[in-house]
């Protein structure tokens, strides 16, 4: 269930009154530690006995040595199967979090305060949980639903330009799939001085919601969620290997860029509407465009690891793409000289 | 879904077959690797491309350690979400198996052939999964179920007579929580030289299968199946100590004796019927209760172990008790110096 600012609040002090837990964990990284959880704390009254777990912040936190540490921590500092787990951060906070939390005892109760764009539309949605596992990101998880998710708008004001930019590729990506309307909203939106409204959130989880609800174990639809990230997953992972990291927002905004090309070969998407959405994101998302063209990128890695995506079978390729604005398909087979020429092409200034 | 014998065999080989799975992992130890997958793998005709896992016999393979080693080694060989992991073996490793399946890439398909009379009747029903931590069993894991579970009445014939025994204690158990015709047929069966018919098999998983399924997630009625193992658990871990390691079963049994007596006071259990499953346990497991005796007990550990039972709120020790042969009793409180009392009785010659 998902509550959103006063409501949410109101609805987590009662949640924690009425659940009787025996105790309260926090996980959160050192930025949200002071950023958010602080904040948090000072609007609730009075609580049972808590503990703080605090990580590194960043995506080496989620790895199985801080997992078994965690686990290890919680048996020490007493948790039992009526102890509650509360995540306060972001995507890797969620992700990191319901793994734990679902593991712990053969699960135990969590709930998430998602502090990023990012979290508050994508991770905190669809009940993924995991970590990585010797940079395969997620390899190792769970499909498993908070209690409860809190989305607080003000805690998208500690975000700094980059990580408020790479969040909002998401929720373009959710009016490309789904939503005409929004698309159009979103487009026009003052993204680089002002954080997404909460309505945009919502929208945003509404999108998220319907989708992964219709499918809970990604057997089908919710593949739509996808566009986007077969080339951005590749585009992340070479941008990593060379010590030039992109955000995962960022290098999602640039495989869409890659996306809406194929989608005007293989899915019949209209080449000006194509032309149009490409040049806003262009223009969202122009330094990491450039940032990236100056980037050596190593191309057959590169479809090595689109081949990889876990999404495949049998070394096929396979795509989500847009048959128009606002409408996905699914499980579009791309050639591979086909890919290999989309990612030369991303790669030029 | 459970199958036995020829029908097992013959589900086994068309579930491969409907499948389509990618790649088959089997999981064994080194004992159950010679004597059950390589008999079970002549029995097939055909394969798709296949691994062994192989780990070390024995309760230490359940680490944290030894998982992160076999979620490297599955991506390493390839393992994607449509390969299929079979555990052959005991309750080490179809709990670490069920574990490992439903956490690799947030779960692929699994089915278990358990191999000890223990796995046969309990710990392949009811969907516990999971590891120990730093010497607490089963602290991490998942309530997860295999696609199917598949019993050889064979296999049992590759045990000792130890672990024949330590398995049969769960199926007394079984009896005596739900089943007063069940109870009185296994307590005249002569396990010290036979294995346990199938049918007896069937019967155990009847009666767990009931009560799992009647309580999925362990909130009430499926307490009836700790029956003789706080006390049980509480011996085991001390025997460990001091090391001279009881078999499960073998700890259990010791356990019901003491949970027998504890029935008569805090249950209403009849004197008389619990001295003749009293008499009845002291006879299959002599060995063990005598083995037991010779040990330097520390007796405030042991309560301190029961305290610390993961069923346990708010550091009270709670027991599930027989009203009757045949009939539990969950949650009752009983006070620590009669636990206390138990315990050293159940220590003397």
């Amino acid at each position: 269930m998902i509550k959103f600012d006063r409501d949410a609040l109101e609805d987590f002090k009662t949640f924690l009154t009425e659940g009787n837990f025996s105790k309260i964990f926090f996980l959160v990284d050192e930025i949200t530690h002071e950023k958010c959880l602080i904040p948090l704390l000072g609007e609730l009254e009075s609580l049972p006995e808590t503990e703080v777990l605090e990580v590194n912040p960043g995506e080496e936190s989620k790895s199985p040595e801080v997992l078994v540490q965690l686990w290890k921590v919680m048996a020490e500092l007493g948790a039992d199967r009526h102890s509650l787990l509360v995540n306060v951060g972001g995507g890797m906070i969620t992700d990191l979090g319901g793994f734990l939390a679902g593991t712990y005892m053969r699960g135990i109760a969590f709930v998430n305060f998602p502090t990023t764009v990012l979290a508050q539309v994508d991770a905190s949605v669809g009940g993924k949980t995991g970590i990585n596992l010797d940079h395969v990101k997620n390899l190792i998880g769970l499909f498993i639903h908070a209690e409860k998710v809190y989305i607080l708008n003000n805690f998208l004001e500690t975000l700094s330009p980059g990580e408020r930019l790479s969040g909002f590729a998401e929720m373009l990506k959710h009016g490309l799939i789904a939503d005409t309307d929004y698309w159009n909203k979103l487009s026009v939106y003052d993204i680089k001085n002002k954080i997404p409204s909460q309505d945009m959130i919502r929208r945003s989880i509404e999108i998220k919601s319907q989708v992964t609800e219709a499918d809970f174990k990604e057997s089908g639809y919710r593949k739509i969620l996808n566009f986007g990230h077969t080339l951005g997953h590749a585009i992340e992972t070479t941008a990593l290997d060379e010590g030039k990291p992109l955000l995962h927002g960022e290098a999602v905004a640039i495989g869409m860029i890659g996306e809406l090309l194929l989608s005007v070969e293989f899915a019949g998407l209209d080449e000006q509407k194509a032309k149009q959405a490409i040049e806003v994101l262009r223009s969202v998302y122009k330094d990491a465009v450039f940032r990236y063209t100056l980037l050596e990128q190593d191309f057959t890695k590169q479809l090595e690891v689109a081949r990889q995506d876990k999404k495949n079978r049998n070394s096929e390729i396979r795509f989500t793409l847009l048959r128009n604005i606002g409408e996905a398909v699914t499980d579009i087979v791309v050639p591979e000289e086909k890919v290999l020429e989309i990612l030369k092409y991303l790669n030029k200034v």
